[in-house]
């Protein structure tokens, strides 16, 4: 019962023998190689247009990449309180973009409201030349707190954006598991609603090491490759990046195990909202509960080998926040262990 | 016949094993797992020492990274002028480490003396707070040019860097086929000499993607995790690029493939130095041949199908240089093919 | 009546006299003339201890320098949500400090608590090595709120930098004003409260461009020099720092000219506060008056002529708020000027 | 006898009087003053053309910002070997650019030749995304072995950058003393050769901390006022930057006290040639000379009280070589002091 985070997960099978097949003979390095030219191909057609893309293998990387190049080091970025970029990625994007800043809003779901947007820009043109201007919006999705930004939501910051002269980054560490839990084309999750920037997550969700930052307009990606080499984020043996993302495209494999996990995350949510004491605090859309428990039911469950992390403490909620994360390899028989245990483990409580 | 680089080499299937071996259930992200642990005891047995290691994916990485831990912003790296830092990280060590300069010195046969280490830091002493302060020396362990230092070229390096205060960093991308062909022990040739911090390579050598930074006074190691996590540089699901070092090391495998694919470059450089109008102009150590041959040779090469790449041009010599480089894969097949290639089209072109 | 800013008043004529002295012949440039060790040799008396100090032309120079030099890439500095360096210096302190990053703390009236340098510290160390780790605390004497940190408040937070391990930085941009409220030595206001490293202000109370970096133990200058060379800080005629720097300090003409800005400061407060309609929402301790008014007196006084800013919405006033400054130029008939026409205005707008 | 450098002397009086003169009442701060608007003005006139100016305080940072302002951080600078920027400015070009590289060139005469820029673009090219690609030529006019341009000679290092997609920058710290050797238009000199951003210096040359960066295409200067304000650049009373450049330039002050100092290095340097074993070895064209003399003579006139450094070594001068630097404030007395102390010392060794 490991749902501390979906990269604990291995690696699918589907993905792992895609790395022993291109294991043969010699070929081009550092992306000069048929299965980097077949997985490029690939993108385009998963998300139905021209787009410049380029693996790397975090998303970190990825993030920090795409930001730098969208943000000069005088500007800034506009995102939510509680992004990756802001929170766990140790300045990664500072250090990228060379010390430009991040503005945060607040967001008790995760999610950003173009009128936010408004206000921050409002208050930098205030600030004139002092303050930094940002020049980027960075949306996450699915959000930090599981949440999923309908096509519309992301239309409406991309116009926002639009009309501050703002580019719009979608961190998608998990946008297989929003595309999955909203039913829509990649496409329509992605530039058809205004992002310009896709930071295509795989490792969460299956590969080995994987992420592609994807430009929807070609003309924006001006460079990127040139900051990548000099991030030391290109690969020599690059078919083995693009092996996984190959993989991990065909037969909609990626939309597949992100459905498995999002509904095991729904499973778990569901199942959580019947014990007692316990309270489900952000609606499960993606592959993330989050839901606060007495303390007790967090020792007893830790005790019981569970392995899940303790959040921040949540403004009006008064007990503690616990995430559990599901994975493309988490079982049914995982799902109903742990809530056998937390039913268990409250009924001993009570006794 | 691909002498282009070793980087066009395959995995080992030693290692790819493992890869697959290490893909069974859940385990602790970002280092917190047993295989890790079990990399790292390995490698510290291998050294003969207590050390710190870092695994990251690229070589570039591994350097930067290094270099990052060990130089302030408003000092300097001196390195040979061919070095790969200088030349093909595109910036790379300045970007990491917030930039510093490097100070390139002149090196026919890939090698720094520790005289033109004193020289270097006279005129950047006279220079004052008015001119960069090299705080390291990097060297390259095989040299760019395919020779070896030899230990004690290692410690007089390492003992001009103590004299005037600078930590000694080496380049190990090829650090398998130097050791190979030295005969001695690893500890030998690294930290008994007298560097500080090791880029371990074994991408080039076999591995997918994985190096390690190794620092032999694990003090001088601090930071350098929180440096790693803002380069983008930490996977998350870790356990594959540990897999990939722990075999490596296993039963001496990065050795025995290192050693072999010395063979291959000496066979091919004693090969070709028969071949009349062509000349090796370096000595070859390791896994290297640099040849000036006639550009019709070249290209009747270049045109049987054999890949490798014009060097730059070599001062003193008027014919076009050529780098082969062998890898683990290299077969005794190809070589003895291309041999039997360049003699037939030598006699070709002298019919 | 300008009370826009105290950076749009004059130089004092006892400095514009210095410079004028300090031009004859020829001396030794960057700081290697006489007037410079004289300089350094009163500030060392002025604070009663031995000091290295380091003169530049702007604050947010000597802020982003000190704080450069006590903060790693990788680290990040706690201060106030308004804090100078956080929201008017254009990332200045990011640019500097190579991409790390300022954490920031709600602080309705400009000074943050020990308690929330506890809290800041305690969820940063949560996060492990994703989240950065702050190396310093930043506060700001006189605040931007025109309040002023007794000794006792800095020593309060200077203990719990130390129990972080967090070095203490002090933004005096407005320290002589601080300093004449509080009617304290230099030395009492500083260092002996626990500040390690001070910008002391010159330009805006009375010098042409000219502040201080100040390290209360100079080996935490180390590296200094360089770092202000390579950010183009370094005057070649560094003379004309000196002796900015010279006689401000001589004869106390600091303190002098400080004190009577903050007279002025008072003075128009309590003015201000016998207006109907019209709030003083910080109290008055330095030069700087915040004051809620209504909008259509502060038409009424920007039509008759005077300068000041409208300032930042502030929760729970819900009147617009304008900052008013005083300097050492401000004169008894300009505060008076002012008064009335606000009673007037007030007045007219009644009638 | 100073003849170390023309930064050891003082302010021209002209300049040292505008400082007073602006010294009245309150203006607007950060360069929304009338005085500024004049300057910039005036130095449109001078210029005969529409152009941005922005100045800074220090030569150092006028280069630094302005190549920031034209490379990217993944790219590069062509420059000669000596360059200020590559050997004086320790580092503040990278520091300013985020890292990107200088990529110089030797030059015995200070001066870069167009076919050496053809040179480092084909390398540069050859490495593809492996290596920095150069965005900018940055070229010093005087040089720093005190030879200058002439226009032509700009004009076609300009072709050259535009035939590589490079923009040429010109580092005039000494800028008046080439034009009052060329003895043409400044326009001439900068924008009509194809210079498209200049740093205009004026400390050396009279001013007490002055310089602008000028952009003769104004949208070439975009970004420019934050990247000065983030680089703790942008004075607050600004009026005092703005009083110097507009008295430099009045009544072209800065052109006749150039031409001043030019005829007085002239002096110094046909005096010296009559010396026996003196060489002038490069060419006086502006206020340096460039001497090869016997450590006997420089350890006499060091004695005697002058006031000159010694030089690097030059390849194929056997002597030690010496700089004199004539300034604004220079006198025929003291070069006549100079040279009759070098010919009596000579004698004297002689003797």
């Amino acid at each position: 019962m490991n749902f501390a985070s979906d990269n604990t997960a291995p690696v699918r099978p589907e993905i792992m023998a895609a790395l022993a097949a291109a294991n043969h003979g010699t070929v081009g390095s550092y992306g000069a190689d048929p299965l980097t030219a077949h997985m490029r191909a690939r993108l385009a057609a998963v998300f139905g247009t021209a787009l410049a893309a380029h693996p790397v293998a975090t998303g970190t990387a990825a993030n920090a990449l795409a930001l730098a190049t969208l943000v000069r080091p005088y500007g800034a970025v506009i995102c939510a309180e509680e992004a990756h970029i802001a929170t766990d990625e140790c300045g990664a994007p500072e250090f990228y973009m060379g010390g430009a800043k991040l503005v945060t809003l607040p967001s008790p779901d995760g999610k950003i409201r173009p009128a936010q947007i408004d206000a921050a820009m409002a208050r930098a043109r205030d600030g004139g030349i002092h303050h930094v201007l940002p020049e980027a919006v960075s949306i996450t999705q699915a959000t930090e707190w599981g949440t999923v930004y309908a096509p519309d939501e992301v239309a409406a910051i991309a116009a926002a954006c639009r009309a501050h002269g703002l580019k719009l980054h979608m961190d998608g560490a998990r946008f297989a598991n929003a595309v999955a839990h909203l039913g829509c084309t990649p496409a329509a999750a992605s530039w058809q609603a205004g992002v310009d920037v896709l930071s295509f997550g795989a490792t969460k969700n299956g590969a080995l090491a994987a992420e592609a930052v994807i430009f929807f307009d070609p003309a924006l990606a001006e460079g990127f490759e040139r900051r990548r080499k000099r991030a030391g984020q290109l690969w020599s043996k690059f078919r083995f990046l693009s092996a996984q993302l190959d993989a991990y495209l065909a037969d909609d494999l990626w939309l597949h195990v992100a459905a498995h996990a999002n509904r095991m995350a729904t499973r778990l949510g569901d199942g959580l909202a019947c014990v007692p004491g316990v309270r489900v605090i952000q609606t499960v859309q993606a592959n993330e509960v989050f839901v606060a428990m007495p303390a007790a039911l967090i020792a007893s469950l830790h005790e019981e080998g569970a392995h899940f992390y303790e959040w921040i403490d949540v403004p009006g909620v008064d007990a503690p926040v616990v995430r559990l994360v599901t994975a493309h390899s988490t079982t049914e028989a995982e799902v109903a262990q742990f809530l056998a245990l937390a039913a268990t483990a409250k009924q001993k409580a009570a006794a």
